[in-house]
């Protein structure tokens, strides 16, 4: 990368150290690497995630739907060591070949069966309890269409943006740039949404929201990539900072997003939030201040 | 980037050009940049496109449609050329705030409304026919899998690896590392999967296939980003080759993948693949060979 003048041989093979942080994780192949069994708890849902931006989705969810009454939304959330390369072992592979975090087995009715990809997951649950996901056409599509867009977009912010600012074995000038516009240029179609309507989707509550949450949270509160909300001037997102309070504000999303975290490992039952080390992280969640950078 | 101890700025600022050949396209911000009202044409469903891999997914979808009987399903494609910033047009940002195709609006009910999102819009139109999305519990999540695998993988493929090797304005060692093994990996995720199944889905052609086959039939080709496919080795993936075969034998797609390319501006009718000016597009794809390098 120190050589501008760099020509890619004609065929790529893996035979270099590359990736910064997570160079241990990355091959070019998939497939189970080790033997090894996932758990199974009680509750007709087995979440096996971590609580990153796209773990807290679905964490979210189960939580504002058993607030909600749907008691049937019991779930055992285990943690997925993915330092320790736990997204290898064949139990979880079996459950999404494509080795990320979070995967679902739906033990509700006769025979179990998978889910994996957040948004599909957040679809799934949705769609079983009929809540957080319209059913009728245009609230439907504006759900639909705002959630697929944080699907297609999160990778610039997280495997681009995050990856070369904060986790690159090198700060390299060129792919900070294009990714720190398009973080930018993405937060910018949120806030111009979220000034005309209360919510992503429109003027209710939905998955489209609880997908973008995790991702658009750390940044604004200035907890994921060292500075980068000083970096990323996220001040300047007023409207994305007033739907990150208003989400804030509810119970479930405050514990949704501390399952399966340093905060709380696993969860198992509702009583597993009384349990915690420390309860106040459920009261109120910290921001840092979002005041612009002096100079 | 030739400076190996470049140390970014405490807040990122718009400064410079960056984007190599898209550079012109690229801002921090989102939103119309100018007036422009899009044509409507007579059939329920307008769709506003260019024949990208991505646009590829829903005119093979209503080709397919339109082919198993669902006379409702009659669309009007008009082209959207990104080169000239037609997605920064007010008529266009007002159906797609995020200014990417595809975007469409449905105008077969009272009342028109958008979907934007090319995983969106499958499933709208899915939905809406009752096709090539199951309704059942394990069938269904198996699609919704793949198609949000796809979302979520594909500007990894696209944005990452396709513009680190064919477009940025330099070769950058780091990235098109990054991204090749990244691209390498996804391929190797589909490669096994369809090892084990028909489709990626499973027994049934859905709208997970029509997903990727645009991104796994252009690389598996040939097509795309230059000589990427000696690059990827892309011989060893032999189920996605049989796969793609599999899928251009089908008529719908071969008509599907031509609308809005240089084959096809515009799409308002069957009639129009009777006109074109090459009509063996529509009889066999051709492939380059796909031995492997032989150096």
């Amino acid at each position: 990368m120190a050589d501008a003048a760099y020509t890619p041989p004609k065929v790529w093979t893996h035979d270099k150290e590359n990736g910064g942080r997570f160079a241990a994780i990355n091959r070019p192949t998939a497939g189970a690497r080790h033997e090894k069994d996932l758990p199974v708890g009680e509750h007709p849902f087995q979440l096996y995630s971590l609580g990153t931006p796209n773990g807290q989705k679905v964490t979210i969810l189960f939580e504002e739907l058993l607030a909600a009454g749907h008691s049937g939304a019991e779930y055992d959330a285990w943690k997925i060591d993915i330092g320790a390369l736990d997204q290898f072992g064949s139990g979880f592979v079996a459950l999404n070949p494509n080795s990320k975090i979070p995967a679902l087995e739906d033990r509700s009715g006769a025979e179990p069966f998978r889910v994996f990809e957040s948004g599909a997951i957040l679809i799934h649950l949705a769609e079983k309890f009929g809540a957080f996901l319209p059913r009728e056409n245009l609230a439907r599509a504006e759900v639909l269409s705002w959630l697929m867009w944080q699907m297609g977009t999160a990778p610039f912010i997280g495997g681009g943006f995050g990856h070369f600012y904060a986790y690159a074995p090198e700060k390299f000038e060129y792919p900070i740039d294009r990714y720190a516009m398009e973080t930018k240029r993405i937060l910018s179609v949120a806030d111009i949404r979220l000034g005309e309507t209360e919510y992503l989707g429109g003027d209710e509550y939905s998955i489209a929201d609880m997908a973008s949450y995790g991702w658009f949270g750390a940044l604004i509160r200035g907890d994921a990539y060292n500075d980068a909300a000083t970096f990323l001037s996220m001040h300047e997102y007023e409207n994305v900072a007033r739907w990150v309070r208003l989400l804030e504000d509810r119970p479930a999303v405050r514990r949704g997003r501390i399952v399966n975290t340093g905060k709380m490992a696993e969860r198992h039952s509702a009583a597993d939030f009384d349990a915690i080390e420390d309860p106040s992280v459920l009261e109120k969640v910290r921001w840092r201040s979002l005041e612009p950078a002096d100079d």
